[in-house]
């Protein structure tokens, strides 16, 4: 089957005017329902996912553990749609408001942004998290999914446009490509008739893909390769802390950190600290000429290409650096500006760093753990923006939003 | 000579991060000597642009206007500078601040973008603009214009280059492209590593390319087929007296009408007035059939690509409605999601428009031609966005900002 995109697009387009058009408590309603669909349909989507499991073949466990779901799991989800639906309503707001020289009336009001394209990779969790955020915002989603979750994934898409057809909205609002090629994933990320965004969630490999090969606007996510210096004047016990957390306390995702840099003075002090602590999580240490000397056999030498690389997994890498400015530097070359730390004391080098690190978070005497949309206190979350333009950091409801100028006369025209 | 523009890149972000810690006070008085050295560099900057203009061959006079620079013309540019200097900074500005539950105090902080590209054509005067608002908001900027004005471009450029030496500011903040090959651009619109975004200043033909070859993220802006609808309530004269404004005050920016929507209620009675009122200023008017009953010989019949065409020009194509909802569906149609207006005397038609339009601007009982960052009162504009990421309508010097997220802890760790 090759799937007709400019179809879906120009369904996705008009549902989207339906949507732009729902009350907060319509929305409200329609996504407790579709909670409800979700539990009620367990047995059904667990069938699908064991179908999709089955015909894995080669995968790491860690990734098919990912791919399955149980009936908690699907609560879960079912729970989370109502957590979203729980949310303020970003649409409509206005942002600003004022009178012009010539007597025009100007506000500035949040709109949906209309048909926003997801492409991700095998958690199923996604498919409802995106529906429901995309829904909750007034847009439409199309959403591709990875070939591994696919017959999961339709079959949640399918719950959730059959609740959107019982209460009278477009099943269009929420649709799945069912086509998992190449050729289907490049025609979708050049539907700019079509799609106000595109969102990839997953690898810095799909993300790089669709950077590269999208026309349509991107929102880049979720590539981290974050930093954490620890300052001559830092609590070592405080850093310590901070840098086992953000290094175990899940090391899989994009806020974790991965570098360790360490001010000269103390390395001596530190080091050891820092790697008896991370032993006990069995991480492996990576470490430049200087923290090698210091940490001997506990540790392995970096290679150049570990300054640039996230782990995602127990690993970290250190480097002791002779300044403030050298940290500095250091992580403005390497990073992905994403979440940065420094462990300090001194009021004026916490002014510094976080003054000149660019990233989309930085953190004086935090763990990096903390960039996420429910930490924020956003509720939920469609990603980490990594990107300067639309948003920056942990995502959220108004993210998914645009403004539109609503302007007011009585005649007025333009000498 | 083939421009190494890895090397321009690197050497803008280096110059981003000395402006982006640049004071407001220290922009302001570079600025102001800026705009002094324009008219100090008055005649080499005429010479260079008389340079210009004996080297095009075969171009309408219009353009040749437009790139033809005069003693005056230079003066309001430095004067231009100026004004932007008076403006207020958007750099350092919180847009909001709170303490999350794990006791995070967080702010949200307005910063530069970094390094902005602009792609613009013949105006020089856009390299003064772009360069004195990129430099305001503290972004360092590569600009490539068109080769028509390349000689006038350089000149000015090195004009603004020789203050920020003299200001031990680095150079490089400001840079022009002095080739203009297709490779050249190319490769501009892709240079990911150094460029934050990518401004096309100019025609659609332009805008198109850029958002077609850049994988750098793009802003477009500027395209323009407003529409003005007289709906059957509307005061008959004001609606006469805002086409005539929005058409024939300045036909060939964006901001002009390109199409009139005319319930049929009153189409036997309105067209004739518009068709007398447009005739004084010479403008063509085409029409559809309805339309075209009512006006006979005044017209001539539109084809159907009229509908999707920005003339910029004394040229209007005509169309009668059947009701609100044809000329909404239609706008959605054909627009180009800048500005449209709706003249009415109806509550509740004004509000159904301004919802149901998807524009950057909708209007009731106004000029389109309002969409101007100076008319918002914004007191600058590097463009008007046609998009719905990042900024949306006329953009001033915050929408060249983004933001960082400043987090402070005393030791959180997340649990």
């Amino acid at each position: 089957m090759i799937e007709n995109l400019t179809e879906m697009g120009a369904k996705a387009k008009q549902a989207a005017t339906n949507l732009a058009q729902l009350s907060t408590s319509q929305k409200n309603k329609i996504l407790a329902e579709i909670a409800k669909a979700l539990e009620i349909n367990v047995e059904n989507i667990l069938q699908a996912n064991q179908y999709d499991i089955k015909h894995t073949t080669g995968m790491e466990q860690k990734f098919v553990d990912r791919l399955t779901l149980d009936k908690e799991r699907i609560f879960t989800m079912a729970e989370g749609v109502r957590q979203v639906a729980s949310l303020p309503d970003p649409v409509g707001k206005l942002d600003q408001g004022w009178i012009t020289q010539a007597g025009l009336q100007i506000s500035q009001k949040r709109v949906p942004l209309g048909v926003i394209g997801m492409i991700f990779e095998a958690r199923p969790n996604v498919t409802v998290d995106s529906a429901a955020l995309c829904f909750k915002s007034g847009n439409a989603v199309i959403l591709r999914g990875g070939k591994e979750a696919l017959h999961t994934n339709i079959k949640v898409s399918e719950v959730i446009r059959t609740v959107l057809t019982a209460q009278n909205v477009p099943a269009d609002a929420v649709q799945m490509i069912s086509e998992t090629s190449h050729e289907v994933a490049q025609e979708f990320m050049q539907l700019t008739d079509y799609l106000d965004v595109l969102i990839p969630r997953g690898s810095a490999n799909l993300i790089q893909t669709v950077v590269k090969n999208a026309t349509v606007p991107v929102i880049e996510t979720g590539a981290g390769n974050c930093h954490i210096y620890v300052d001559e004047t830092a609590d070592l016990s405080m850093a310590c802390d901070i840098v086992v957390n953000a290094k175990t306390q899940r090391p899989s995702v994009c806020n974790a950190a991965e570098k360790l840099l360490v001010s000269k003075e103390i390395a001596q002090q530190f080091l050891p600290m820092v790697a008896d602590a991370l032993r006990k999580y069995n991480v492996e240490i990576r470490t430049d000429q200087k923290a090698s000397e210091i940490l001997g056999k506990r540790a392995v030498p970096a290679a150049t290409n570990d300054w640039d690389t996230e782990y995602n997994d127990y690993i970290i890498a250190i480097k002791v650096v002779d300044s403030l400015d050298d940290a500095i530097d250091h992580i403005n070359q390497h990073n992905t500006k994403h979440s940065e730390a420094i462990i300090t004391k001194s009021y004026q080098h916490s002014r510094e760093f976080t003054d000149r690190v660019d990233a989309a978070c930085v953190y004086v005497n935090a763990s990096t753990r903390f960039t996420d949309g429910f930490e924020f206190g956003f509720g939920a979350e469609i990603g980490i923006s990594t990107q300067k333009l639309h948003a920056r950091g942990p995502m959220g409801l108004k993210e998914l939003t645009t403004t539109k100028y609503v302007i007011l006369g009585n005649g007025q025209i333009r000498e």
